[in-house]
């Protein structure tokens, strides 16, 4: 197994001008108030197909050769990838297709399949994401672009880091959300080379602590599927090759309950104006309720990793 | 009666420098593909206090002389407008009375006063703007910073048009929403300017035809109080300064309905993830359902004009 360096995230970088948006870095001098910081929250709810995703993906399909390109892509996701690699396979000419979990928000799949890929559903608290996975491979004989263990995706995933040091300068730490461990893995190496005293430090829901069990035991731990508002953080486990990124790169991974998230949420929409995901806005929430450790008035990076929520769904959270 | 230049704009955009914030200017494919056109969307929902009159007031307020900053200052405004003189004067110095309706949005009071404002209030549906305005201040010795119909505010609101301009380039049309006419008088001084060829076209509420019968009519009309969802919107004329500006320096103004508002502002919701307020959004409507004229796949800059909005409140609208 080899694992992405900085190298391929500056490639990633090339690759995806005029294709991923730049997206704008925010501040707020209200939410700065709050979290005790001065905050750089890398706006990727304005990314196309609304999340960080189209980075990763579009880093790995469009590397691919003619012959695959023929037979196609499949991925598994509970749908920001999802978007992603539909996109993406637009966009490189070629065919998707994607298992989603049954609850995964209407929206996001509607989404995938405006963008032309076909949808497959499954149980994502009975059956086995690896293993459906490759199933689906081998029975189409498509190429797997996996959500996270998978170095293009982590280079891609990475180019979110390089902009945000690019445009805010040196952080003392840097805030990102962990499901998987595609984000988090790259923008640590954007970081630590772009910034070296920058800590990095990843949040994940308070109910699934499969990023802080794989740091604390060495490898990737498997966690029962958590119920939590933050969809896009779901995933049972980080991926082999974002776990030996984060062990070297990442200095502490925190939990954070959803009742903050939602209050996270609620002051995104009102003070920042930005629509943010529950799973985009976990980082923010860790801050913004002390849980991440910083001087007064530190330099505090974080993202916002995706806006895919539907109107009525903020609405209720937010009631 | 002097009215302002495109110098004062230019002006007033160095005198902003580190107080205004520069907001980005958002371009969304999934917006294009309704509206037909290559939309540049300035988001002045970004803006300090949610909105792009903290341009106007601050730009007054800080040319003040010493002597009349000891007495404070006073308007009346509807909200936002409102926390812009508020926090203007706090950056000033000075204290500041604002005049609120007493239907007025109750976070756009909360937000006033959290600057330090001192609020009182009155009945939009009874009572005249211009009166009360007039009484408060011979009562008090308080200098006036109206809302629209002054230079100073014209020109400072005029650097979101110059802005917009500098970041999307060329222009076929350039769409502002218009209440009093502060802003698109301003931002007409900018584009015909600095893009001679861009058409500048308002929008306000189908309700209240205030602008449209001005322009017809060669002079301010006070048309009733519209009920209307865009409460920014619901000034009962264009001001005497602005129509001068708007009769040489805008093609038309056309009139939106409160459902095509309803529908940009989930459309913004969903799709450009960014939280704007009804009257903001209006501008946006009218190129959404076909009000404004142009040749398919025109570039068109529209003003995002403000983004307070409670989430209860637009929670209901979008429900």
């Amino acid at each position: 197994m080899t694992t992405s360096t900085f190298d391929d995230v500056a490639r990633a970088a090339r690759t995806l001008e005029g294709v991923a948006r730049r997206t704008p870095v925010l501040t707020s001098r209200s939410l700065d108030a709050v979290a005790g910081a001065r905050l750089s929250l890398k706006a990727e709810c304005f990314q196309r197909t609304g999340s960080f995703k189209i980075r990763g993906a579009y880093n790995h399909v469009s590397s691919l050769d003619d012959d695959v390109l023929r037979r196609g892509v499949v991925t598994i996701s509970s749908g920001n990838h999802a978007q992603a690699v539909a996109l993406a396979a637009q966009l490189a000419g070629t065919s998707a297709l994607i298992l989603m979990p049954l609850d995964a928000p209407p929206g996001k799949r509607a989404a995938t399949e405006a963008y032309g890929a076909e949808v497959r559903t499954f149980d994502r608290y009975a059956e086995d994401r690896d293993e459906l996975l490759a199933a689906a491979a081998a029975e189409t004989g498509r190429h797997v672009v996996h959500a996270y263990d998978d170095e293009r995706v982590i280079a891609g995933q990475g180019t979110v880091g390089m902009e945000l040091l690019e445009e805010a300068g040196e952080l003392d730490v840097l805030v990102v959300c962990v499901g998987g461990g595609g984000l988090i893995s790259g923008c640590a190496l954007a970081a630590k080379a772009m910034s070296p005293g920058t800590r990095v430090v990843g949040v994940e829901p308070e109910e699934r602590p499969a990023a802080r069990s794989a740091l604390a035991s060495g490898g990737p731990v498997k966690v029962p599927v958590p119920a939590t508002l933050a969809d896009g953080q779901q995933t049972a486990n980080v991926g082999r090759r974002n776990h030996a990124v984060m062990a070297s790169h990442v200095d502490e991974v925190v939990g954070v309950p959803d009742a903050e998230i939602v209050s996270a949420l609620r002051l995104l929409f009102e003070r920042a104006k930005v629509v943010v995901e529950p799973s985009g806005a976990s980082a923010l929430a860790a801050v913004l309720s002390g849980r991440v450790a910083f001087e007064p008035g530190a330099r505090v990076g974080v993202t916002l990793s995706g806006g895919n929520v539907e109107a009525a769904r903020l609405a209720k959270l937010l009631a």
